[in-house]
Formats: C-alpha cells, sequence, structure tokens
C-alpha cells in the first residue's frame, strides 16, 4: 500500500528518523536522459528552512542512485533512490514518546500496528513526501518531451508570520494547472483522472479537501451556469469556459486540468495543548522542536509532483490501450 | 479500469441502453445471508421518478442474480447480477447522435475510443450507478454484524423546483458519517481511508469536490483552532472535536468518519444551448427527454454505498494484516 | 481473485448449475468489430458430447452479451458476456452433498469458505471455464490484426476410449505455439512472459505441469547443448534452435513462444472409491454422472484461449511502456 | 512490475553492477523481531564462490536496513534494504557489450528497451535475486510462529565438476516441500496457490519448468492411480497419498504442498559459440569471467525464499477474507 500507479508506479520507504527516505520508480520509460540539476532543483523548492514560514531542519536531501541508470540514462528498469536522514535529532522527541499529540498520527498508527516510531511521525512525517518531488521531478521530465507542464500556486493562506509569533500555525490552498495534455486520457468509471487526482493528493500530508474545477462553488450554480460551450476554435473542438477544470466524465477534453487542494494547518504548534498518553492520563504539550509555521510554501512542490505522476500514468494506460503495431513493435525515438 | 477495491472489489458493466447492467463482487465473506429486501429498498432510494426533482424514466431495477449464492447464501465466490435496461428507449437519442451536449462525456469518450454508444450517454450515464448500490447495500450488510452504520444527508441544495420549471438544474452538496469503525483501518501513505473515499466519490457522475471533517474550512483556521483534542472518555481514548473527520494520518482514530461531496448540477438541461457537432460546425441544442432537476436525492444512497464498499475493504485489509494465526486456520462464525 | 490481466483484464463468474456462467473483458481495444461466428465456433470447440471421450451433458452455450458493444462494434468499455446453464440437473449430485469426491475440490473449498456448492462442482467445475474461452476468441481476433497466431495440439494422451469402458479416466500433455509475436514484449523481473503463461495455465482445473521450451529436458542438457545460437537470417537476428522456446530473461526473442501444459486425469471416475463425507466417517462413491474420460480434447482450446489472453495484455503493456507522443494523441486505425 | 504479491509484496530493484541490489518488503506483519543472524545465514546458502560448482565472484553481502524497523522490531511500514555491489568489475564484460551471448537476455532487453545495462547481464543478472532471498527470509521467520515450514532439495543435477573441466555447465530440478499449510489457503480461478508458486518460480532466472505433487507424471497415469483418497486420521480429514502435492482446486487441502521446478544449464559457458553482434555480424565468443558450473546448490534458498513469499502472502489473503470482528479490531499477539 506503499506503491501508488498503474504503470508509471513509485514505492516509497522511510521513516522521519530512521536510515533513510527514498523510493523505487517502476515503469519509466527508458532512453531518458535524466536532468539531475533540475530534479535537485524540485528538491530545492521542497526543502526546509528557506522562508520565514519554514522549520529550522536542515537537510542536505543528497539523492543517492541505486538503480535503473546506465550514464545518467534510464534503462527501462526500476529506478531505486534514498536520501540519508542525516540531520535527524531523534531526542528531541523523546519527551513525546508516550504522548499522544493531537491530530498526529501517533495515535492512529500505534492503534493499527500496536507499536510506532515516535522519532519525528515515522512514517508519518512529511519527510516522507521528499521522494514524491523525486519521482515528480522525473515524471515532469517525461511530460515535457510532450509539451505537458503542471504549475501550482498558493492561492489562499493564512497570516503565517503572524502565527508564528503566537506559537501558532496557518492552512491554506494550493491550486494547481496542468496545460496540454491531450483529449481523451482518464479511464472513465474507477479510474477516472479527477478519481486519481483527488486519490493522489489525499496521499499527501494535511489534506482535507480537494475539488475539480469550480469544485464546491458548482454545487451552488444553474446548470446553464455551470456547462462549458464547446467551440470550435481554429479547427480544433475546445469550450469557451472551463468550470469542469478540463476532466469530462473522468477524461480529459484537451483544456487545461484544473484543481484546488486544501491543506489543513500543521498540527506541530508550539502554543501547550492539552491531550493524554499511552496509558490514557491527561497531560499538557507544547511542541518546539523544529517545525513549519506553514505547510503551503513546501506543498506547491508536492502537489505538482503528484499531478504529474499521474498525468504520465494515465498517458502510458491510454498509449497501452490503444495497442497500434506500428509502436507495438517499435522503439520509441528520444534523440 | 472498471474495478475498484482490493479484497472486497466490484467490477462494473453497461451502458444506459444496452441489454442490462450490472457488476461482479469479488472477495465478499462467505455465509453471509443476503437481505433481498434490503437491497431492493436500497434500490429503490436510487430509482428515478420518486420526487419532483427526479426524471421521468420508469425502470423496473429487478435484479437477476447470476452466481455466488447457495440458498441466497454467499459461497465465497464472485456474486454477479445484473439488472435489464428494459424501459430504454435508443430513438429520444438519435437526434444528439453527432452532437457534444456541453458538460457532458460524449465528447471525451470519442476523443479516447474513436467511438461511443451515443444512446443515453452510455457508460458515462448515471444509469451506470445502480450496480454500485447493488454492491454497496451487500457492504451495508457486511458492516452491520460489526456495528458499523453509513448515513448521507443532502446538506446544500439548489431550489430545484423552480429549476425544473426554467428548464434548468441544480447542484448540491452530500454529507456522510460512518459511525463505528474501530481505530486502525486505513492504510498509511497511498491507501489512507480518506484518499480510498475521495478516490470512490470521484468515482460518481458529477462529483466535482471533496472533503474530510471540516476540509476546506479547515484551511482557513490555525493549528490550535483545527487541532482535535485527545482525551479519555470512560477509559477509551477519543477526540474532544472532531474537525479531522475521523482520520488522522489515513487511518481511522475511532470517532465519526465525516465527509461532503459536492456535485454540479446535471448538464443535461431543456433550455436551449450553444454546441458543435462532429463535424466541428456550431448548433444548438434543447435536451428534452427525461431528466432530474436535481441529483441530490438519488445521491445519498450512492454516496452510502461506497462509503460502504471502501469501509469494508479498508477492514478486510486490516484484517490481512493482523494475520492472526487463530483466525487464519478458523473460520468466521456468522450464525 | 477471479480478475486475471493488467491492461487487458477478464473477471469471470459463475457456477457449473447456478443460474450462469459468464464474464467481464476490460480493457479490450475499441473499433473491434467481433467475429461471433468466430466465438461460437471456439465455444464448439471446448463443448462437451463431440467426441467418444466426452461427457453426455448437452450444453446450448448461447451467449448472452450484455454490454460493451454497439451493433458488434467494441466500444472500449466493460464487455460482459453469459451463458446460461440450461441443462443441469443438481439432483444428479445430492448424494454426492455431504462426500468429499478424492482429488476434487470440495474439500478446500469446505474448508476454505465453511460451505460450498455441492451442485456439480460449483465454482471448480470445469464449466467455468467457458467465460475464457469467450475472452480468448476475442484475444486471438486482436492478435489476428498483428499477424499473431496462436495453436495447441495434443501431444501426450492415455488411452482414452479404453480407460472409459474401465471406467476410468486419462491425463495429457497440450502443447501450445505462439507465431509472431515481436521481441521486447514481456515484463522482467515478477512479471515475465513465461511467468504469466505459466500463472494463466496453472489456473485451469487438472493442470499439474508447464514448461517453457524444452522445459524438464533442459535440466539434463549441458550448457552447450541447450544454449541457442543467435544468426542474422536474411537481416534479421534470430536463434538457430529454440530452446528456450521463445523467451529469454522473461521477453519474447521473436521466435516462436513454445510450452506444454500437463493435465492429470479427470478425478470424476465411474469406479467404486474410498473416500469420507464430512462428518469424517468412511464411505465408498462411484461417480456416475456425466464425464469426460479425457479433458484433453477440450482443454487444446483453453490453453490457446489463455495464451491469447496473456499475449494481448503483454502486447499492451509494451505499447503502455513505449509511450510514443504520436499514438498517444491519436486513435487507431483499424478499419 | 518489479513488484509481487497482495498483501505481503516485495519489489526489488537493482543490476548487477550499478549501484545496489535491494528491495522494499511491503505488508510485513508488525511487531516482529527479526532475526538478522537467520536472514544473513540464508544470504550465506545463497552466495558465490562456496562450492566447487560456483563461481569466483567475492560478494560480501552486507545490508543496510533502510527503513521500517525500530530496535530491530517490524513496524509495519516499508521495510527496504540494499547490498551495495561491491566487487563489481564492468570492465570485464567491456567485450561483450556488443555482443549478444546465447540464451541470455541481451538481445531481448535491448529488443525491448532500446539499450541494456551490458555491465554482467544488468538487471537479468542472478545477483539480482539476492533481495528475494532476504524477503524470503523474513517470510520464513512470520511462518515459523505458525509452525509452517519450507524446505529444497536438490533431486537431480548434471555432472558439474565434469562440466566446469569441459568449460560447460549442467541443469537440474530442485524440490520444495511446505509443511505446516491449513487447508483453505489459496484463491480459487487466477490466484490459485498452484498458479502463484507457478508464477514465482519462473520469475527466478533459468526455471524452465513446473510441477505441482507428481506434475508430468500425472499426466500418464489413470484417474483411478492419480486420486488421492481422502482418509480419517486420529480425527482429522487428510489424504492417504499425495499425487496432488498438496492443492485442489487452488487451495491447500492440509498435507505437504510439493512442487518441483526444473533450471536449465547457466548460459554463461567457457567453450565457444557461435553468435552475432548489434550489427548483426557473426561472431565468436568464449565467456571467460567468473560462473558458476551449475545454479542448483544456489537455486534452493531461492526456491524456498520464494515458497514462503507466496505462502505468507496466501496466508495473509485469506486473514482477510475471514475478517473476523474479534481480530479486525484487535492486535495481534507475538510477545
Amino acid at each position: 500500500m506503499n506503491t501508488i500507479g498503474h504503470i508509471f508506479k513509485l514505492t516509497t520507504f522511510g521513516e522521519s528518523h530512521g536510515a533513510a527516505v527514498g523510493g523505487v520508480i517502476d515503469g519509466c520509460p527508458s532512453q531518458l536522459k535524466l536532468d539531475f540539476g533540475f530534479i535537485e532543483n524540485e528538491l530545492q523548492r521542497r526543502k526546509t528552512a528557506q522562508s520565514p514560514t519554514a522549520s529550522q531542519r536542515k537537510e542536505t536531501d543528497s539523492i543517492e542512485w541505486l538503480s535503473g541508470l546506465l550514464d545518467g540514462v534510464t534503462l527501462g528498469t526500476p529506478i531505486a533512490f534514498m536520501v540519508r536522514n542525516e540531520d535527524g535529532k531523534p531526542e528531541d522527541y523523546e519527551a513525546l514518546k508516550d504522548v499522544y499529540r493531537p491530530s498526529h498520527a501517533d495515535f492512529t498508527y500505534e492503534q493499527k500496528y500496536g507499536l510506532r516510531d515516535w522519532r519525528g511521525g515515522g512514517r508519518a512525517s512529511a519527510r516522507t513526501t521528499l521522494p514524491i518531488v523525486v519521482a515528480g521531478a522525473i515524471a515532469k521530465q517525461v511530460l515535457k518531451e510532450k509539451d505537458i507542464q503542471v504549475l501550482a500556486q498558493v492561492t489562499a493562506m493564512g497570516y503565517a508570520e503572524q502565527a508564528r509569533k503566537e506559537g501558532d500555525t496557518v492552512g491554506g490552498v494550493v491550486e494547481c494547472r496542468i496545460t496540454g495534455v491531450p483529449a481523451g486520457w482518464g479511464e472513465p468509471m474507477f479510474d477516472k483522472f479527477s478519481a486519481a487526482l483527488a486519490h493522489a493528493m489525499f496521499s499527501l500530508p494535511a489534506v482535507k479537501g480537494f475539488e475539480m474545477g469550480d469544485g464546491f462553488a458548482l454545487a451552488k450554480m444553474k446548470g446553464s451556469e455551470a456547462n462549458d460551450t464547446f467551440i470550435n476554435k481554429d479547427g480544433k473542438i475546445t469550450t469557451l469556459t472551463n468550470h469542469s477544470g478540463g476532466i469530462q466524465g473522468g477524461i480529459s477534453n484537451g483544456n487545461d486540468i484544473v484543481f484546488r487542494v486544501a491543506f489543513k494547518p500543521i498540527p506541530s504548534i508550539a502554543k501547550p495543548q492539552q491531550t493524554v498518553n499511552r496509558a490514557g492520563e491527561a497531560c499538557e504539550i507544547a511542541i518546539e522542536g523544529r517545525h513549519d509555521a506553514c505547510a503551503l510554501p513546501r506543498a506547491m512542490v508536492l502537489v505538482e509532483a503528484f499531478a504529474a505522476l499521474v498525468t504520465v500514468d494515465m498517458g502510458m494506460m491510454q498509449a497501452g490501450r490503444l495497442f497500434d503495431p506500428s509502436t507495438s513493435s517499435g522503439l520509441r525515438n528520444l534523440s
């Protein structure tokens, strides 16, 4: 259950303060010369300690590539990579070993598994999103060949600097736009493009809402207001408006794919909070450590990464369905 | 891609005006005596022509059970069922054969497959949700043994009667609550309980938004407002508030699981609309036929059905993970 | 677990004496005009009562197509079909209700599920292979477009007519050859072409052995005898011999794919046998009913059907991996 | 396609002379204290340079554990591990860069991916089986709790020492026995226990045959000879003989599960062979390097490992199907 995707698949591993976090990308097209600079750049966008709202944990995030490459070119075999957890300070968390932090996954992990890695959130830490960024960067490169782009921006966010001063945190909303996807991608019924995006976004920590196109606002419209009129624009059929967010019946219509993701505030706050410990006794905690006041600046690259992963997978699914003799025997030409 | 679930799986088939719609439920626990009356009742809740806002298509919806049962008791083998499309009038749709209805899936299906079943929306018709209700009713029965209940209600809806008079339609929001799920269900990372629910809900026609707990409202809160304080209530650890909607880190925390689903207005409106035909020529259409003014009254049972499917699947996954010697060799006792 | 395949998928349902047996084919390429005569012909090859060694059960095997077709052309949506079990005589089996037939699945199904459909073997009956033949016939048609053919023959079989007279049964071996598969199909590591074939063949009733190319005979050879020398034949690289059976490292090498399947004798014999009943008491049974003396004549079409299913799936997987921009946006041209 | 299993899943990565080989085990039960000594011991059984028939490559095979453990106890999260490829000598293979070794995967990988890692067989190297042994050792430990054991032995093998002197190699047959599996494991139809074993074994390099129980010999028997008589042994129903190899209808019957795997001779022989290069020109090669004369001594632990992986997965599947309320809410007790 730590694998996502149908043909272009990502498996991730790692806890916040274990030896490493990493992933295995299975199904990446072969003969792709990886742009390592771009991947590092994407990791920088995710990195902590880059803005006033971000936590102080310093991560070098140096990727070790373990397999799937020959001279930097993809072999078609699984691409495994990892980043060591160099700057971990588990002792910071010892005090929280037996306490359930409010709105964290401490309690639920323990209920599920009978134990948990209490060091920095373990598997539930935001640290574990790092492999998604790496895989997303590679997916973006695959999409770039096809002139498909993914771009996210923060469209709503609380006053984060003020929240930090108050020992508090804020949430916000990220909007993402995928341009250049041809009509016909996405699988009707149970693997709709929209459902795959919703699934992926809800796999990110702190996500509590997702909407396609005008989303919840559509619930208040009339059909005559919400419908997207088809037009013929220079010989190509497209829609005049894009209330649908580029997806109809689960399938791309050639227009921009647009969606929004709601992030709750990071639950780690410095303000004292009431909670209980493992014994069920009431206690008070104040989570000091190194934590962001707001996840949004980092969340953009995560949303983009997952959007890219889903898009490549949908494209490969559609290529599989077409199953044209001329390609099934031939090789893709990337040179 | 017409299959959903990991252990408790549903495959559906059928177009609106083909021979039948139906499904195959794979992985249902054996030795369950099906409550056919309950299943028929659930189908009634979905049926058309029951409220002023619903369409006039008369469906008898009589289920034929094809396999998986012996004297009404589940065998553990696939339960196949179908409902014939008796009242179909494909000629109603002939006029729309070459026209793309705005915000319908006509255009995208044709782009994907090179052809489409133009009779009543084909595979993209709301008719194809019928098998989900049947499977959901069986899932509810499995959950009932464990005192788990699923209940949806409409929490927002446009003025539908007025819309009908105007030849228009309205959307709305359905809220669903799952009670009785023990803590520890749901798979962290890429099969979070919340992600599975989002995926399932976005598999329903016309869904454009999904939120867990307080959802998008959480994006505007501070951490100190959004966090759910843990308390010890009569020896059991639970939370004082439920902003999270019962899921933390993708895993159930024992509290009610609460989510909301936004439905756009049904795109089939009687009002004249501009669009294009297959040749790319501009034209005007007025969709007469038999259509609901609002999908919401029917949507409740669909949301519940999918919620039940996801919940059973998550429960069975967790049972698999526990893999206790005493159960893996023994048989469940339902008598 | 009643679904097989990755992109071209088959889900089957049905018990021997339930209402029907059938299947759902998901992922079939669209725009394919089904050759119903060919499908019926394939079903004839599987049918009982056609040879002296076959059982006397008369099955009309009339297929009802439930979905996925418009005027006989595939829509790309799930193709559901069923065949009713018209000639079932469950009362023939009442005597065996509480008895475990030797080397049948009566005992194991009951251990797994706590109950079983005792009428004619239930889900474990050879009747349940019918949907595989239907799906295989469609897969063969997809392959035919690409000049790929699948042909099975019986290469070893006991003296069946004599066995029948003795109230006994015999087993045998079926060899299958797939011609025309281009080099490069099959997924290394855990979805090798050979592994997928082995998996599929072991999904057939009574299969107890599988070998690729020279199979078990290779275990007795030296490397210098077993290796297939590469040669350049008219500008195309191929192998001089085909000990490997057309697969190397799990991937097709362009040569014929050759494998053999060992079938045990049908366990339903007229001769009296010792066994136990559900209470664990020793008893004797003589299985009268209508049973084949040998499964081999029918097995050929089953082996071919599964081989075709696997081959199409591998071809679609490879098409997905290639993900060529020129095809992912275009549509296949079958006209 | 580098992932195997349904609940207990293994993803592997790595090429022979890349940075590392390794794997991710997803779905391992939590609270298991790993026996690292046992795992290392299993790796020793796989290691080269231990017998006269084995190659001279010295591998230290020191496992780095990357995730999923806290103080050596499984967390329930993915267990990632790797072994660096320390002793690789890629320059040994430079001469073979453009030549297709007979009966190796050089040609087929290149046809599939357009390029290949020519250093020591790349992904197709026997080196890539190392992660299977690690995962298998953990699976064995899970099974040990339930008194299930897996034991393989060589039952046929050519004269290897003589073959080595002749610059040749030999094949052979490994028999494996799984004891203690309760009746009822395995999924009928397309995930039969036997099919899963066949699939797994054919995922090993050089495997060309697989048979359950008496296998191919059953094809020559009569039903009256091949059937396994049920008996009541001390109040427990079992079979007098075990021609079926412990599986009937794809489900375990409680008897020993017995199967045999045929390995072809290793294709790397010192004797000169004819072949072609990438340009299609005929040439001669003599593969010096460090290679085994026979894979059988190492194959035993591989066969056992995969058998253990399949068995745990089948057990967890069955546990999931049982879905007993008393376990789905409780935690397994391993202390």
